[in-house]
């Protein structure tokens, strides 16, 4: 009994089955990770090499953490995307380091694509670290575990994704995870950043932050990704922290407690306030503790695989 | 027996039962690193992260491998000072390093007093790896017991530390250590890099170079930092090396051999001259080489209060 | 019986016997690392230095990998080659590195000779790793390893370098190992990437692509370093690809199958084309295989002469 993909490319890769394996072999990671001896030699065997051609400090490090504690030897590479401006490039560059022997390639990648197209052409297994504004599994996985962890299920909960879904990969992601496990999934912010597309996949829209909190068990704060020149937002960043900000007045103001989440890093009193992200309603760190948990477990089941 | 402190912010924090502590687990750990078998088990279930909000390669390699010949895990971490400008960001960046389950953080950063306001918190320990130009413990450590490995004991010595004191987180962390040991401390310099404060330390301040050599055991000669654009030298270099460079004439026109210390990396012809930095009485890769002893000892001795 | 030399500096420290014990060493290593279980405890007390002076992904993590399963300790240092221009500083580098206890130095540098200038001053052991247009050894050695592979000798083959030989250190040390194998060696190029002084080794001159693929059993397609701003190429890009570039028409109208070599990264559709690279007769990727097994067996011959 594994998961029914040799690749973790997106969720559209997995089904149910394979996502409810995925969270209890991470229950026991976890567990793992919170002994005094945090490591086991489950892939002491297997070789991975991080191949990052965009900046990621947060989820190398936690798939790094997450590689060394199952045992795996490590490799990392980081290049600028501006030398992979052609898929050629990028295959030549991953089968040199597959000529190396290397088991798995965990890639990001700025092209939406890029890990599907690489597992096509090399015979590694590929785990998608965030590719362009398509897809960021593991992110989603680890969001989802963490709802389950703080609610005991996701199937009926009701979550609400705020923000700039329309360039982010973690909303797509997210709401396909989530649809998956019976989730009720809407989204929340500006016409501007809500993609036309959106209602074909079954999730309500809102453009007002107050009826989302509301309807919601489960708010997920995306980040506002001011280092991205090339995004043009409407409205202005004033305008969209007065509106869809979430600050401690409007949590107080609900008619239930709310969990927060976010994906991190946090721009501080742009999407969220210190208080609200610093509160008993958010787990955002335990999002970040799950994630070397969720990917242990992806990485394990993956190398189990061959 | 162990350390009077969780962590070590800077040398404040040790009484001199510490520093012997320290030096004593020194001594065994530099017999180990000079073994054909360099490595001990000890902090085998330990990730240690090396979080560098400034370039050091220096410090960070002889932590680095500190950690590896304790067995520790080591998680590395180089941020841009600009993505810290704010202190709410330097928590939730090493939060979320802490969210992975890491026990310890070796920090260097340009803001005198970020370790301390780190170790306020987060629940890991911090090791200051050096905070702007306030203090650099393990620096102030390995020297002491430099001094003391050559002259058998640092009580009684004569010490002066020449060149910019002002700016010199590595003088402030040397006055401290020896004077807490019962060495004498002499600062020399030109009078704009003498901080006004210097007295009240304990220390002798004197002008004129070859009077402070020939009243001291030991010279540690500071680096002039080249690199820091912002810091206006008054004299210029030329003058500077002529008032406060040591070279072979005058070392050879004391009364007597003195030791020569530097913190590196060298500037050959400023600070120093070649033929001094490689002379018999220079015992400045001593300094280097007991740096990854003494830096294990502070690990070892930290890990074991948890 | 070992190496017969301390250093491998350059083709130029080895004879026959020691390339010979290299390769016979390589094909175990080349069996490990197609096991399952690729690592071995040949090295796991000894400490390697990869010193970087300039960046090369592709041979560092060869080495890289290589030490690891040795399972030798490893520590990565690159530096801007700006820090280093005086042989002095360079020294300083090193000897700090070593003063921490490193056994074996593995060195990239830009300037020609600094692996044998290095070598004169400090204790440790050094691979070079390519120094600047001189000597890349090991590079050499697998080329050789690989031809070795597919054509069962060396020995009596003939084999062609073509493109800028003038600025390459890979037909260097290319040109100096077929030699001492036995292999007779040509270059093809423009006259202007041709130096004066190549009759002088021996080796075979043409200008017409034609004439030398139909002359060979081996092609090995050099790389046009586009990013070298400071080479000035005559003749240009594309009269260079139109006249020295190798595609699959050229290759099928040859009176025989010549096998195609390329050191890597390639530049598809200038040096070689798509087709060609991908082909049957291509052992591009067997290079980047073997590069892994003859780096390990260079270290574990080196170690075992202390």
């Amino acid at each position: 009994m594994g998961l029914s993909t040799r690749h973790l490319l997106g969720i559209k890769d997995l089904n149910p089955q394979d996502i409810q394996l995925i969270f209890e072999t991470a229950d026991t990671f976890k567990a793992v990770i919170n002994r005094p001896i945090k490591k086991v030699p489950s892939l002491r065997d297997i070789t991975i090499a991080n191949i990052f051609f965009e900046n990621s400090t947060r989820t190398r490090l936690s798939f790094e953490l997450a590689e060394r504690r199952l045992s795996a030897d490590t490799l990392n590479f980081a290049a600028s995307s501006s030398s992979v401006s052609k898929g050629e490039t990028l295959i030549d560059t991953v089968n040199n380091i597959l000529a190396m022997k290397v088991d798995m390639v965990v890639m990001r990648h700025p092209y939406a694509g890029a890990g599907v197209f690489l597992s096509k052409h090399v015979k590694a297994q590929i785990v998608n670290a965030g590719d362009g504004a398509h897809e960021h599994p593991t992110q989603a996985l680890l969001d989802a575990f963490s709802i389950r962890e703080k609610l005991g299920d996701v199937a009926g909960k009701k979550v609400v994704i705020v923000g700039d879904v329309l360039h982010s990969r973690v909303a797509l992601s997210n709401i396909l995870c989530l649809k998956q496990l019976g989730a009720e999934v809407m989204v929340c912010g500006p016409t501007t950043l809500i993609p036309k597309y959106i209602g074909s996949l079954g999730v309500k829209v809102e453009h007002d932050l107050k009826k989302a909190l509301n309807w919601c068990d489960v708010a997920n704060m995306l980040r506002i990704q001011l280092e991205r020149q090339d995004i043009k937002y409407f409205p202005s960043l004033r305008e969209y922290t007065m509106l869809f900000g979430l600050n401690k007045q409007i949590l107080d103001s609900l008619d239930k407690e709310i969990i927060i989440m976010h994906p991190g890093p946090i721009n501080r009193g742009v999407e969220i306030t210190s208080d609200v992200a610093d509160s008993k309603q958010s787990i955002i760190l335990d999002q970040v503790e799950n994630g070397v948990a969720v990917r242990m477990a992806v990485l394990y089941l993956l190398a189990g695989q061959n």
